[in-house]
């Protein structure tokens, strides 16, 4: 029941009728017994900056949740952000703090982590491929690298790119070996998918498949379809697969334990 | 359940937790099978402007009730109000349009007005004297202008206030006759109490209740106590009453009405 003591929680973006949001958040609310609500809220671009600048005004706001188109342009409204959301150029959490202040973060790669380890494939020590180097993976990247595995490598079709992202990975995590690398899978206990290649049918491979080796984990990103052509022949193959659909499931927890101020490290 | 389809809904105030509005318009919503919800928005004063400038571009917003201490602020905030709120110089309902044009609207008094009604108390036809003068009374007197009340006198203390509202309604609905009188309630059929005396213990009389006749109706708009001493007198006069609370509870479904764009006149 919804009264004036509710807090108030929202989900940004536009369109906003797809999201699943408000009823995976709603249902941790329900769960722990907080007083809270979070509802849809459909802003266009014009408008986000100044739903920020309102929202610093809004008493009984606990934060809100940023997605497609405005994760990039949210970096930039935040009065803070972690140094991870800044290189990684994006902002998915906000929480807004009882001064008005509002604070970002992303936990695209840490709900990548969570579910990982949710589902006993704990990251931390392993030999990772990464594949892609755009905003996914850069996301996915630092929270490998924040969870602790061994090394971290990164393909991607325009080299340049992953030389990048490596390079301002390994600026924040020295312990971490980050490098670049061609996408072949051979010695890797981790190969990830952060390209979109796999949505549509017809999509060439995002990595040659015929070199993966038994007892390999492939994991995916994407969600639909929810077997992509690259599970398949990894199954085939004799590795383990992991679904996209765990990076959201697993965000969920960690974006309402930020919003609430609370802990939110990868290991809960 | 909130779903990335639901329309957004407002109550702003500050503080907010007090509202009621939350659970009287959310259960309008269940009633009439809407995909809805209204939250709680504690807005503080120097944020007003910035919200509306923010839900002006939030396209999933159906409209928001504006209360305590907002109302007078909301007036020049809207894109477009009534010439009666205008008048009155207060908005309590504001409908978003499709465009996100902000159209506002005064609902206090056609709340009151349809608590009359739906007591089977109609006021068209009838003599009334209000007593007050503030935002309550103007709020109330154009409702009963526009209910087509056969007269209207307004009693106040300082009496140039009575005068002036009653010049400024009489303006408007020239078909009814407005005028300005002493607090007497003989002769009228229907008097109302629009003044906070009788809020708190001790407080004197809004009016000469030793005048009150057999058969008149006396209306509150004092929503605690419940009974107030003028209701008191009234029945141990052979007077019908009409509570304060009635203004309230009927007044949602007219935010409601309006909100949704459907028709919101007195006589639903």
């Amino acid at each position: 029941m919804i009264t004036g003591h509710t807090q108030l929680f929202g989900i940004i973006a536009n369109p906003v009728a797809q999201v699943r949001t408000p009823q995976v958040l709603n249902t941790i609310f329900d769960r722990r017994g907080l007083d809270a609500v979070l509802v849809p809220m459909q802003v266009d671009t014009e408008a986000l900056p100044k739903a920020f600048e309102a929202f610093r005004g809004f008493n009984n706001m606990g934060g809100f949740i940023v997605t497609v188109p405005h994760k990039t342009a949210a970096l930039n409204l935040c009065d803070e952000v972690s140094m991870a959301a800044r290189d990684i150029g994006a902002v998915n959490t906000v929480r807004r703090e009882a001064s008005g202040r509002l604070v970002g973060d992303m936990f695209d790669g840490r709900g990548f982590v969570q579910g990982l380890i949710a589902e006993g494939r704990d990251p931390a020590g392993r030999r990772v491929l990464l594949v892609g180097a755009g905003g996914a993976a850069a996301a996915i990247g630092y929270a490998l690298a924040e969870a602790g595995v061994r090394s971290l490598t990164i393909a991607n079709r325009t080299r340049a790119k992953a030389e990048d992202l490596a390079a301002r990975i390994d600026h924040f995590f020295p312990a971490v070996k980050v490098d670049s690398a061609d996408a072949n899978p051979q010695g890797y206990d981790l190969i990830i998918n952060s390209t979109s290649l796999g949505m549509r049918a017809g999509d060439e491979l995002p990595f040659p498949a015929d070199l993966l080796e038994p007892g390999q984990l492939v994991a995916e990103i994407i969600m639909k379809p929810r077997r992509t052509q690259i599970m398949d022949i990894a199954m085939k193959r004799g590795c383990m697969v992991h679904e996209g659909s765990h990076m959201l499931t697993h965000q969920a927890e960690l974006m309402v334990n930020y919003m609430l101020g609370q802990e939110y490290g990868v290991r809960l």
